[in-house]
């Protein structure tokens, strides 16, 4: 039978990206044979039953007898999709259908997009609650700053499964894995960098907690929003800039990006704003530069390379891509495999440094990254953050078999 | 690497049920390459965000870019599972999985289940419309009545996608499908047909409704409940069953199932209670009996031979098997196919009769419906329903591609 047959309009089918997004990106599958009577009473009734009735005596059976301890809904609401903005639920999922196949890809997570009808925090969080028994772990993705904080702390607080926003963590855990290796590349301490953070939406928020929890100290860290300076005298912060405001920047500067810059070890974009050179001329000497916005960085790389010693951007077409896809699909295979509660700091910092581990041995100023198809990285990744979950006590099951009797209540 | 390190429990693994059901039975796989950075900045940054800024300025071309428009939620809150009762939306999820590869296999239809961590109904239909925008359909499945009737009711209202909750329609569709036949193969009219319901949870009330739509005379159908024949006079009806009484049992019969069986053609049970052999004596000759209770018929199928010239069951392993997945996948891909907005009583109807053709030019008493596994089952249903849907004004696209041009606004 056909399923399909109808022609879509000729000029956006000659395009390659819309030809190939046809029909969307992803498909389920069985994984049972289905091809004779018998198959079907395994499979469904009547024998489906008798796992049905198993798992109701016995709720932990549940992980073992269904697709949901590998499953992870890629939740949004589509309020900030990629650069785009607020473009809805409907027009974000290309974007949640292209990360629930790179979560197969690269870390054999299944994954299923769901785009939210609702943009109301209490109505996502209701939403979620509800069908987080269909997962193993919920991403969040592409919800706007700062809603996607509050949405995230009680979600993960009253859910027994990872939620993780990877607009801030993931961008935060591949922030640090790069700047670690650039550090170590330059001879720097994490305790000595002066760090400008560009942007206080999710992913700047997070970069800053990341930081300062992997050592950075978060006297030295200066966040710039658009309105400049993030400092404790200024009277229109948020709750969560009060908060940064009161771990950063701990001299007081005021100003816009160019009296942040003056000294700084660190430039990291993630506002899509531009900072013009002259700002850029201020920096220390030997200086590391990521622009991160994305299609267009804050800083282009060749005026970047003029003040520093090393660049990196969000693009695939420029050395040094910081790219989620390092992260994402090793962390949520990590804590699935050892069946974690929540994602801890401890594990994002340890996914961080599996990354940087990775090209730790051919370090260069142009490769302080894997390249994101890289396939040594998401196994490494998933190893230590399993073993980052047993040692923060989240793990629900050994990270290795034979230690699983060890495991008091272990299932 | 390696996904799942742990052995499960040996002598769960030694059944061949429990041995099927490991990991669960489905998967999701990417439908687009993913093999190098070109692949990447298609199926995701940079390409992916042209393809959602193109549905945020024209969204229809959600549909035609998306897998939305083949994929069908498949929801339940745990609270009728099969016949094992509220057992929850986690012992569920094997079954709702089953039905997830169900549809695909059948019906091409990609499938996630979901299950809900509510049991409210203003719960579950907030939930299942928020999620609304990541799916083409809605299948709700195993919801207890008469929640499922206000439940389904109310969301096929809000949403503009189908809604279908299959232990009603679905059930309701193969059981006319096979009357049809017998009263062909009987030579019996649905006019004159007195017909006597044991049930009137979600599949009675849907196959009464279901029978009265298809040219049953409701003052001749007798629906029995657990307390007996439903009459007007009855002071525990519920407004469900207050809605029945209105539309059947014209003469006011009341009494016990044997009462209702008196001088009855047709006895269809769905209630998984036994019915007495002597209730049986009382039907009139050459009667025809369907006793779809699984896994134990309310009347083994030899006792129901001695009085009726034709027998079915919901079970594989005897003639007649009244088995829903000879409907759903069908009418969700005709659905799919046309965009349907509902799914209309005349799509059911005609579900029903495709289904009923496809044996039609080989009935036999003991073939009045196809095999499951009948491949001519699904498309001949997919098409069926498209058309009606067409006939019915919901269809948002034509059945055939030729008259596409022809339907104002369609894409």
């Amino acid at each position: 039978m056909s399923f399909f047959s109808f022609e879509l309009d000729p000029a956006l089918a000659a395009d390659p990206v819309f030809d190939l997004h046809q029909r969307g990106k992803m498909a389920i599958s069985p994984t049972v044979p289905l091809a004779s009577r018998d198959h079907l009473s395994l499979a469904y009734t009547p024998g489906v039953a008798r796992v049905c009735e198993a798992i109701a005596e016995e709720p932990a059976l549940f992980h073992d007898y269904t697709w949901t301890a590998n499953t992870v809904a890629v939740v949004t609401d589509g309020s900030a999709v990629l650069g785009l903005g607020n473009i809805g639920p409907r027009a974000a999922m290309p974007v949640m259908e292209g990360k629930a196949i790179l979560f197969k890809q690269f870390g054999g997570v299944d994954s299923i997009p769901i785009c939210l009808d609702t943009q109301d925090v209490d109505g996502i969080i209701a939403a979620v609650k509800a069908m987080a028994p269909s997962f193993g772990g919920i991403n969040l993705e592409d919800i706007s700053a700062p809603r996607c904080f509050e949405i995230e702390r009680r979600l993960d607080a009253e859910l027994d499964i990872p939620v993780f926003h990877d607009d801030q963590h993931g961008t935060a855990v591949v922030t640090l894995a790069a700047l670690r290796n650039a550090t170590t590349l330059l001879g720097r301490r994490f305790a000595d960098l002066r760090v400008v953070i560009s942007g206080a939406g999710a992913a700047g928020v997070a970069i800053t907690q990341t930081l300062i929890a992997a050592g950075v100290d978060g006297a030295n860290v200066i966040i710039c929003d658009s309105r400049g300076i993030i400092h404790a005298e200024r009277p229109d912060l948020t709750p969560t800039k009060a908060e940064l405001a009161a771990t950063t920047n701990f001299s007081g500067r005021t100003g816009g990006i160019a009296e942040a810059l003056i000294g700084a070890d660190v430039l990291i974009g993630v506002s899509g704003g531009a900072i013009d050179e002259a700002a850029l001329a201020g920096m220390a000497p030997g200086a590391i530069i990521f622009a991160l916005a994305n299609p267009t960085p804050e800083v282009p790389p060749a005026v970047a390379h003029k003040y520093a010693a090393i660049v990196a951007t969000g693009r695939s077409d420029f050395p040094n891509q910081i790219n989620n896809v390092l992260a994402f699909p090793g962390i949520f295979r990590g804590a699935l495999d050892v069946r974690a509660s929540t994602i801890t700091p401890g594990m994002k910092v340890a996914a961080a440094a599996a990354i940087a581990d990775v090209v730790s041995d051919e370090l260069r100023a142009d490769a302080i990254v894997p390249s994101p198809l890289d396939p040594r990285v998401a196994p490494a990744v998933a190893k230590a953050v399993a073993e980052a979950a047993v040692i923060d006590g989240v793990a629900r099951r050994p990270a290795r078999s034979e230690e699983r009797a060890l495991i008091p209540g272990g299932n």
